[in-house]
């Protein structure tokens, strides 16, 4: 089974290459940037205004080769990339959390935005606590590793 | 901007049809599945068993028409899809995040699914709380609204 998929809007923030983007959005929680959705999606945001927090879809379009484990940000023992948000995995989709700051029309203001500048956008989805808040989750292999200095050349 | 999406394995479930599947895998958490990813992906999963919690990716295979704002299950009136989590959404892209019961080599037994039998897998990305647990978010439009039985012919 494949599909097509199609670019719904743009993502445009401050990082311009892989070295300036953070690891995550909520370990940089100031960074904002603007989800600019194109115009024949507009009313597809209807009431999006209500959510303070929303999750974003979006293309790896300039992640590198697949390999299907690999060191990464916080680890350098490889991990499947099922097993890590690696943006070099099958399909190349990428799923990040931010706050929505404000709504400008077909523009979304948010905050703790992790992605590079020009990404382009799949879906937006609203984050609603009681089904996606699991504080009861466990980090994985990530557990006890703390934010890091990305390795240079590493994705 | 537009890229072929291909599936990497398929999820198993009690759900036979749209009137059988729950609204949020948060809502019936003892319901199980299997997520059977495909052998040329096993590398992949390489440290899953680690984590407590994951979210899937899949292929929205058998929703309806594209409809940019409509009722849903849980409110008559008309809200956004990119305002809700409704399946007739641009590019047909589900989340669900799921419990991790058990690994068998490439089948990963699962709590909490909401999807239905024989849904195409897109990805699988590891629930990781530090990044994904936004206990400060807003229920939106949906605060205050109590699950319900599901109106006859919605999805």
């Amino acid at each position: 089974m494949e599909f097509v998929v199609r670019q719904i809007g743009i993502i445009h923030s401050p990082f311009r290459t892989k070295e300036e983007a953070p690891v995550q959005g909520a370990l940089s929680p100031e960074a904002e940037g603007t989800v600019e959705v194109f115009a024949d999606y507009a009313m597809a945001l209807k009431d999006i205004e209500t959510f303070t927090h929303l999750y974003l879809l979006y293309r790896f379009d300039r992640a590198g080769e697949i390999i299907l484990a690999r060191p990464t940000f916080l680890d350098d023992a490889p991990h499947g990339v099922f097993a890590s948000r690696h943006p070099c995995r099958p399909n190349g989709i990428g799923l990040s959390v931010v706050r929505l700051i404000r709504r400008d029309e077909n523009n979304l203001l948010v905050g703790g935005i992790d992605v590079l500048d020009g990404t382009p956008l799949l879906d937006i989805k609203p984050y609603i606590p009681r089904f996606d808040c699991r504080p009861e989750a466990g980090e994985g292999w990530l557990a006890g590793l703390k934010s890091r200095p990305k390795p240079p050349g590493r994705e």
